[in-house]
């Protein structure tokens, strides 16, 4: 049977040789890695220093990829494409020309808005959702032009709408489930995923627990069976997955997500408030090693093999060979 | 006759579509573009963000080049390869892993120094030249992998020494003369252009009216000349053309080229003070159309039409291909 391709649309795992190392084993080919949740222009630049670092140590391993053809290497070499991606447009801060630097050091996927309102767009968490701003047009058509795909998840409903119909190239929420499964304004709308669908767009399913029916309770079968729900009611052609993987992170990193520096009030450093816990994982994916358990899945849900390699991977690698190339 | 390749290996001209189009009427298919002096990184982006403006506006005059390869592209294109550099590395900071992200960025020549003390080595105005400093070496080492070209004009005479012997790569003096013809710090001893020959360097030859022997008075036969004393005494292999062209620059870039914000006591805003003005170019090289004009002095005291085209551009287009590619 020719082998299945899996790339993983996000991750955020505290990265090292022994994750690097879990990708090899599971087979993991391409991993949208977030680089920056509400780092500064010059505080994204360090983190991609660390991963140069990775790169240069790890090139067995490693690599940083760019568009769908290094995917298809890393196949091909047995090794793992790294996509940069930033979870908040806080990187480019006000600046218009920050999108192409930013295109040009790697970046491929950008949320316009990370749960609060961002220069671009409005998050879930607002209260009011203002739609995708002047300076948020301006950013997807710069996307649009250098070929850096628009990332709509932890977005608004409004704003990841009109950031669908304002985009003149097809976007993605690379890591959320469907409310219907879950009902949270994190999730996404059937609207959303119908307008997705009918737009060439991308729909990333998170394997983290807060957005999975039944919490880390969820079982590998129930996950799978939404999987063909949705794929039933839309298209398979329009799914992958996009693990939210933080794997090994503290919980001190779910207080930066949450919060940034964006509010006073917080805990002591180095402690979680109660809620600013990373949850449990679920007993069958805990690391990029675990990734063939969710093809197997697939399978036993009736899913033909075909869709099983286009959700697990191939279906991305045509989204990447479209969207991650300069507009023509 | 096989068309002369032009390349000038550095510039800092106010560009516009003017200077652009006077590269093609000059038949320059590469420029080493000065983007920073005393610019820190975020400074710097600025200027490339500039770049990517003229780089977008002007697409069948010029594109940024990065290789040797882009050298060709642009000769068969009809269009100007632009290579970015730096005369200081006041952007790369004080950060080794800085020297890989302006890589990506698309920085292809670095001076170690400029005229002053940097973090890396002296510059030749220093009272005392304490040669390559420990970052310094690092940074050489980063350059070395990564396929940055170390360029030594502006520096002291022992830091020259030092980072040849250093460079596990050829490096090069992109703009400067020989002091024997011209007597100055700012010019090269023959034991730095010996040194620079017996390593596999480059020497680009500088049109810069302070850099002349006679100064702005100085003519196109004495400077050819020149060059082929050098070729004698050396090789004429290592030596190309970096003009130092800072074509329509107000005398205000003057000050900021040699004062940047190093030093307090300086003259009002706006004003030059005495001797910081551009001087008047010669009558035989003010902008990139002028260029043939030197090849033709070249043929006439009598080099070999294979020497022209290694002077103008073939020289350095070999020196790019070993020395714009990351260490195998």
């Amino acid at each position: 049977m020719e082998k299945v391709p899996v790339v993983d649309c996000l991750q955020y795992a505290n990265w090292s040789e022994e994750v690097f190392r879990e990708m090899r084993a599971g087979g993991v080919s391409a991993v949208h890695a977030t680089i920056a949740y509400h780092e500064n222009f010059r505080e994204m630049i360090d983190n991609i220093e660390e991963w140069n670092g990775w790169f240069q140590a790890f090139p067995d391993l490693i690599f940083m990829g760019r568009t769908g053809d290094d995917v298809r290497r890393a196949i091909k070499e047995d090794r793992t494409a790294i996509f940069f991606g930033f979870q908040n447009p806080a990187p480019i801060e006000a600046d218009i020309g920050m999108v192409e630097i930013c295109h040009t050091l790697g970046a491929r996927f950008m949320q316009l808005t990370y749960n609060n309102q961002s220069l671009t767009g409005s998050g879930w968490y607002e209260p009011r959702d203002g739609g995708v701003t002047n300076f948020g047009r301006e950013v997807i058509g710069e996307m649009n032009r250098l070929g850096m795909a628009i990332d709509m998840s932890h977005a608004g409903e409004r704003t990841t709408l009109e950031a669908i119909e304002i985009s003149g190239r097809p976007i993605t929420v690379t890591h959320a489930n469907p409310r219907f499964w879950r009902d949270e304004l994190r999730n996404v709308s059937d609207d959303v995923i119908k307008s997705l669908a009918d737009s060439g767009g991308m729909l990333g399913f998170s394997l983290y627990p807060h957005h999975l029916a039944g919490g880390s309770a969820c079982t590998l079968k129930a996950f799978c069976e939404m999987v063909a729900k949705v794929a039933e009611k839309h298209s398979a052609e329009m799914l992958g997955i996009g693990s939210d993987l933080c794997q090994n992170r503290p919980d001190t990193v779910v207080q930066w997500m949450r919060d940034g520096r964006w509010r006073k009030q917080l805990p002591a450093r180095g402690t979680a408030e109660p809620g600013a816990q990373f949850p449990a994982p679920t007993d069958w994916f805990a690391s990029n090693a675990d990734f063939p358990k969710i093809t197997a899945g697939l399978r036993q849900v009736g899913f033909s093999e075909d869709d099983v390699k286009g959700i697990m991977g191939a279906n991305w690698i045509r989204f990447y060979d479209s969207a991650l190339v300069p507009a023509s």
